[in-house]
């Protein structure tokens, strides 16, 4: 029994590793979020599909497992990675009392990865990956992540850092961080990741904080380190200092 | 005039995305450390190779400038994801004086992401990338880094953790997120992520403290809500507590 976790990566599907593509080719069933669905559709041919839309994420899981169960091989597709914030850890929760099916998690690209190299290279140094996301963490715990975060000059690449209902968190988000960043901190944000009308943007923090974001926007900010070259936002390592 | 700068992945041809593949086709020059370039020998062909040693990496960047200066297009090939930890940002500040030279940041899968799948999903929520290696970073700095995403709760992937000289920097941070984490937490090692020898091991950050890793190896430390669930790492994300 045998139930596959796939990173798509960004969307494109030059962005789709072989393995990636092997595992869903592998498979009798594909299941995920629609949206996602469609961007795999090319390579899947006649499979069974299990579309199940967003927010019901725990249901998506466990009709994957128990189609598993009766002896399909099942794909669960993510967009990005799967690791990261991704189903992995939820389908390993929900198959927690049937250790007779065999997991493969199969990474993709992540939007801090694919972000960062629309933006030049903003994540050279350490840094942190947070969500601004307060559906399933509570705010304290987001505000004091990004406070610790901001005074160990960590980079910081933020994900869903907006929705309708909340539509001032990176503002909050920035403000926190601006307690250890200097406002002139280099800062950015990538729109469509790999996808029709990708768009990255460099900014300083402080109109960073006054800028707004939807959706499907990944946001990054610097270090005190980086720097704005030909309009890319770079992270030295510190190569040139030695 | 263009250059590349193209993250492979952890090793294997089918973790490279169809992205990094046709820039390595469309290049002129394949440029890099050699044990990278031998991972994508089989579809380098007849092309120009401008092979550099570990540990000479301005001179490798500013050698594969020059050559794009001179008109042909170079793809500078990198481990893992090109923008952590590799040269997509040298590249950028060696090219400062030549904004001529288009740089495209082709991105691949970090060790984080490969060595995530491999141990289960540790990465799930919020978390930190730091390495331990100081060649290029003051100790002081990592140690405060450690210090802070431990106590901000961050699940950690920790790059570069030991080498000849640092043969007990892992101890050492240990040690420091030991002040924050219980000595419960669950972590993992991976080691030749995507290669052959792949090999992933659970430990407590009590046990992992007394653990002796090699350069090949990447290292997870969970959050306080990581937990082991069939012999891999899981970090909820909270959909079961909703």
């Amino acid at each position: 029994m045998k139930l596959y976790v796939i990173g798509i990566g960004p969307g494109g599907a030059d962005q789709i590793t072989p393995r990636a593509r092997a595992a869903i080719q592998d498979s009798d069933m594909i299941a995920g979020y629609t949206v996602y669905i469609d961007l795999v559709r090319p390579f899947i041919g006649e499979k069974e599909i299990l579309q199940t839309p967003m927010k019901q994420e725990i249901d998506r899981c466990t009709r994957a497992r128990d189609a598993a169960l009766t002896g399909k091989t099942v794909a669960m597709i993510c967009s990005g990675d799967a690791g990261v914030y991704g189903m992995a850890g939820l389908m390993h929760e929900v198959c927690a009392d049937y250790p007779e099916i065999e997991i493969e998690v199969i990474p993709g690209i992540t939007a801090a990865c694919g972000g960062a190299a629309v933006l030049g290279a903003p994540l050279m140094h350490d840094f942190a990956v947070i969500s601004l996301s307060d559906l399933l963490t509570p705010w304290e715990t987001i505000a004091k992540r990004l406070d610790l975060a901001a005074q160990a000059d960590f980079c910081i690449c933020l994900y869903n850092p907006s929705s309708k209902k909340r539509a001032d968190y990176l503002q909050k988000a920035c403000d926190i961080m601006l307690k250890s960043k200097s406002p002139d901190t280099p800062c950015g944000t990538v729109r469509n990741i790999g996808r029709d009308g990708e768009e990255g943007t460099v900014y300083t923090l402080e109109q960073l904080r006054d800028t707004k974001v939807d959706m499907f926007t990944t946001v990054f900010i610097g270090n005190s380190q980086t720097r704005v070259i030909n309009g890319k936002l770079v992270t030295p390592r510190g190569y040139e200092n030695k």
